[in-house]
């Protein structure tokens, strides 16, 4: 008993240095510069976590959303999943002799990229979930698995979860500290997402909402499978954000992430609740550490959204004056 | 300082007495008689969760997935959501003149229930979808909630919500207590269940499943909604439940609990998965306490499922020997 007690006494101790460690004011974003955008961020984190303030939000309905392509990861030159498309649509040409004749696949194998996704999101669309169809989804898995341990992108040469923002990383670890619960709301495919976003961001599988394809269920010799269709079963892009959340989450989220037209039906819906709302814009302003495009670009555009950003107060953060660094790679700060 | 620490050593001392009440063997499944049934679920979760067991499964991916029908409430004399749906027919039908011809609600306002259903899960589904829908979806929270809050069973005269089982809201808990996630996977309306399902059972509406219809967005004066369209999204029952399950958590439970052949398909795919797994059906043995049916029932049949449950070795809960309570009303045990 003695030593038990000289146990949890020396527990105390500890207990008190950790309070003391913790009461020193860390900052929990370190990789941002101090301004606008960051104070924005601990403002609204402190007003719903504050018991007593006429803000608080209960934990359990502290959601957030984010967006993937270009707020948690780069979109350049094209979408990620969509090189990794690429790559499957050379792997797989042979089995389907169609696509010769067929757009977009056609241009894609001539070469020629940017003819194959003239189209917009839609074509990138089709492009990814029929290259990704006609398997289990144990055998999707592994293939998005591999690829992800593999690829490299083509111009930093870098591993593509390596090109995940350093301080988008430290806002999710914030919000979570903070007993938020954080979603992604993606256009991208929800599969090709799933293998790798706990590793990457923290962010278990049940919570990574996005594009999905159509799975059926059947019997193989008696194990049961679920075969991928070559069949869009949900565009999780614009106006289907906000159904995607509503149907997968069933709470409106008090916090919003994007950085694209893409996000801007996802924002307003977000903004429009009652009580404190959070909504927040990753404006691509770095083409040196990163990449510069907003009104004019074709994937990943920022035009109404901007505008209506900018009329309603919402914060948007310019990486160039906001960030320290981009990447995870380039260092961290404490 | 002295303060304090005498503050820390004090703590020390309660803690070391909640250390020795949580050592006492607390019967985690107090409406359980000991038996078969209680004895494979502590086996199963005690075998999952020990470090070091061959069976180990990290937190993560203790995913438990729940029937809501006849599994952890009550569904006779039909499923409650029926019932909620029949005031809704009766109500909105003055705004419906087509449905006086349209089966199946030309028979229910008849009051020719049996005949309504005479075509079974899908009819059932289409009844409630269409008297669901037509509104935008938090007026439709606020029509579920005013029911779930108001209606009273018609032959027990209880309100629905307590008409939950006892035995498996301590089974929850007890899940929850070994760091499973726990969800509901039903054939019911998602949005019929999300505004009570954490009140009642501890499960957020994130972690609900069940059928849907479309809902769209819309702009009403600048502020946008969701409404609800009269055509089903998902029809969540037999092969729809491993489709969902994969689509919405996207990772296979290690654990799934169900009462009818609805749920078998779910139970399959949960227990073909790698490691250990557990598959539960709740059998309606009590016709004093509850009600009794199996395999000639309309709604709830159970029938293949108790067959492959049998060959499988599958957990079957006699709920008549199994359990000491049915409701919370009848007291709890500990």
């Amino acid at each position: 008993m003695k030593q038990t007690l000289l146990t949890i006494f020396t527990l105390g101790i500890v207990l008190i240095f950790a309070g003391l460690a913790a009461a020193q004011s860390v900052d929990p974003l370190p990789s941002w510069h101090d301004g606008a955008a960051k104070q924005s961020i601990i403002e609204f984190v402190e007003n719903v976590t504050k018991a007593g303030s006429p803000d608080f939000v209960p934990a359990a309905e502290r959601i957030a959303v984010f967006d993937n392509d270009g707020t948690l990861w780069a979109e350049r030159p094209m979408y990620f999943q969509l090189l990794f498309a690429l790559d499957r649509v050379q792997a797989l040409a042979p089995r389907h002799p169609e696509w010769q004749e067929k757009e977009p696949f056609a241009s894609l194998l001539k070469g020629d990229v940017h003819g194959a996704l003239a189209d917009g999101m839609k074509s990138v669309a089709e492009i990814i979930m029929a290259t990704h169809a006609g398997m289990t989804t144990e055998e999707f898995e592994t293939i998005a698995s591999d690829w992800i341990a593999t690829a490299h992108h083509p111009t930093t040469k870098r591993p593509y979860t390596e090109m995940v923002y350093q301080p988008m990383l430290e806002l999710l670890d914030y919000l979570r500290a903070n007993d938020f619960k954080t979603f992604i709301v993606s256009g991208g495919g929800i599969e090709f997402m799933r293998p790798w976003t706990e590793k990457v961001y923290g962010i278990p599988p049940e919570q990574v909402i996005g594009s999905s394809i159509k799975v059926t269920y059947e019997m193989r010799e008696g194990t049961p499978v679920l075969v991928r269709l070559p069949e869009i079963d949900f565009y999780d892009d614009k106006e289907g954000k906000p159904v995607a959340i509503h149907q997968q989450i069933g709470r409106r989220p008090i916090a919003a992430f994007g950085n694209s037209d893409g996000d801007l039906q996802m924002l307003q819906w977000t903004t429009a609740g009652q009580g404190s709302r959070f909504a927040l814009y990753v404006h691509h302003t770095d083409d040196e550490r990163e990449w510069a495009y907003d009104r004019e670009a074709g994937m990943g555009r920022l035009d109404k959204g901007l505008d209506e950003a900018q009329a309603k107060g919402w914060t948007i953060v310019d990486m160039k004056q906001d960030w320290k660094v981009i990447y995870p790679h380039e260092g961290k700060f404490q």
